[in-house]
């Protein structure tokens, strides 16, 4: 049997190419070769946005990503696309998860602060929702029994909780999962065009503006990375240009690099080769994408099938817990001396 | 339509006369004017006791307390008795609950650090969910939507927490919880007989090995309550044998406590008073005792049948709450959308 594979996304917003780079284009390659789950994470979302509007807002966003990753070629045939609050047994995971992890743990992850602060959160408004993210997070690998988990470097931190978390269950109850691996991308961070907020010295991000969202046309995309500049007194391999040649170009890259410092590569040369290579890639995207739309409907459908499809694997995987914990052959033992009792009551004078 | 109340025990064992005067007897008196709930809490004692061994000895405790409260009146007609962790939407609310409550708030609780040292656990022993024990208590109130919640004083404070996550919750997505207010035992926190760790000196609790226990037979209760002495040098009224006489004789107590300061009453009539009073409440327990003993399997039905009933106000308030954040809607706008789409394809000619 296939390995099994579990990512997600939260929706905050539409996919970009910092994502593409960073994660879509590994789950499109890993799907041949494992079992894949990929989750809209809405609440993970919550643990940073839980006033009504942002949910409101939450819905779009959800289908934004949807389509974004039936775009970019998840095909749900070999991948199963789901959204986290409709899995309901992934709710019992997480609290039964709480019980054996340390809070001294939660408390040390850096992580949440970044997500608080990038969240504009002041220092008492951070929820406990915030710090259970990780045990959230492990309830969803977990519920997959999930062996390899692609994230950013950035998230390298919570699927070692899960693994923690993976490894107590099992020494406490019996071994029930796989101990999940990080699969970090090989590319580092994508920067962002030098726009919005962010500017190319940051990490492309839809917060600060300074994304190429993949539903962008190629006007849009050839406008944006038409912004990306050298840099006065930046080495050349700091270069946001270079980070885009390495990432869409990377067999010409080091020739590029030489280029530049010797002088025989233009700036404006090496943005079209990067601009032409990025069009080359979103070209089939494009393509996806405009059949995905032509067919009204077919992201939900894709999603809610997941969903329905993720909570039987979740559920079947609470029983198996709460059978280890042994929380279940106690209910069970409960019903089956009522169902006895109910028997006889209904047959006064049996055979 | 009656008020709800809510209470529950932890099943760590079985009950004693200390319930009985701070909780029980005030449970079976509200019972006739309010809509009662009763919850056997053993998702709480897993916040200290996760080990499975733990979870095994649990089962033996759950159907203890379920005959003690069935023996000192509780009737299931009125009052629904309940599994926690056999109510799924319980997780539900708890984890959605955790997404507005503060974490600051729950780590200034004493209550949490009390809970941790009497449970043996060191300080890097604390769980995300022990941490996590206000706001899963605030679930089974809420799922409840209870009104009125009867505690030892030392529980207040987690009430206080429902109550916050009640008024945080309708100002975020309106009005949905009626805000729950503590019932605080007007007896004072009844002291221990003197053997065990605790002695007389401290509060009667299982654990201390101090207890009278409601499933003790009249020899046990007499020899224990026997151990009862005036204490030298501790004023009158802090006097553990008048603590009893408060709780067993209040019409008496003031007049006990006068005789012993005369010297007009002796310690042994104090005692043998307070041994008949006990005694006299014990005996219809007993009785009742003896009618749910003699019915195998009454316990276990008692405790199906209103954990069946508790799933279905649990589910119905998670309804109202996922309705109320949003996320209900969003998915059934997706399950709406999918099956349109699967009716359309289901008939390709539609007249």
């Amino acid at each position: 049997p296939r390995e099994r594979l579990l990512t997600g996304d939260r929706p905050t917003g539409p996919l970009h190419l910092g994502h593409l780079v960073g994660s879509l284009r590994s789950r499109v390659a890993l799907q041949d070769e494992h079992e894949c789950f990929v989750l809209v994470a809405d609440l993970h979302a919550l643990t940073t946005h839980p006033r009504k509007e942002d949910i409101a807002r939450m819905s779009g966003h959800v289908r934004a990503i949807v389509e974004d990753l039936l775009a970019v070629g998840i095909d749900p045939a070999r991948t199963t696309i789901y959204l986290q609050s409709a899995v309901p047994a992934v709710y019992d995971l997480a609290v039964l998860l709480q019980m054996i992890a340390p809070r001294r743990r939660l408390e040390g992850l850096t992580t949440l602060q970044s997500l608080a602060t990038a969240a504009g959160l002041p220092e008492d408004g951070v929820t406990m929702g915030l710090l259970g993210y990780p045990v959230l997070q492990a309830a969803d690998i977990l519920m997959a029994r999930a062996h390899v988990v692609p994230v950013g470097q950035d998230n390298v931190e919570h699927v070692d909780v899960a693994r923690e978390l993976a490894t107590a269950f099992n020494d406490l109850y019996g071994d029930l999962f796989p101990i999940p691996r990080a699969h970090v991308a090989a590319c580092p961070a994508l920067p962002g065009v030098d726009r919005g907020l962010g500017g190319s010295a940051h990490k492309m991000s839809k917060s600060l503006g300074n994304a190429v969202a993949l539903r962008d046309g190629p006007e849009q995309v050839r406008e944006k990375l038409g912004t990306l500049r050298l840099l006065p007194s930046v080495p050349v391999e700091d270069q946001p240009l270079l980070a885009f040649a390495r990432a869409f170009l990377p067999a010409e890259a080091d020739d590029l690099a030489r280029g530049i410092t010797r002088g025989t590569s233009s700036e404006a040369a090496v943005r079209e080769a990067i601009v032409a290579a990025v069009l080359a890639e979103l070209e089939p995207i494009w393509a996806r994408r405009a059949e995905v739309t032509a067919d009204p409907g077919r992201v939900e459908e894709v999603l809610v099938d997941g969903t329905i499809r993720a909570r039987e694997v979740a559920y079947t995987t609470l029983q198996s817990v709460r059978e280890a914990m042994g929380l279940e052959p106690a209910w069970q033992e409960l019903v089956d001396i009522t169902e006895r009792r109910v028997r006889t009551r209904k047959t006064p004078h049996p055979a």
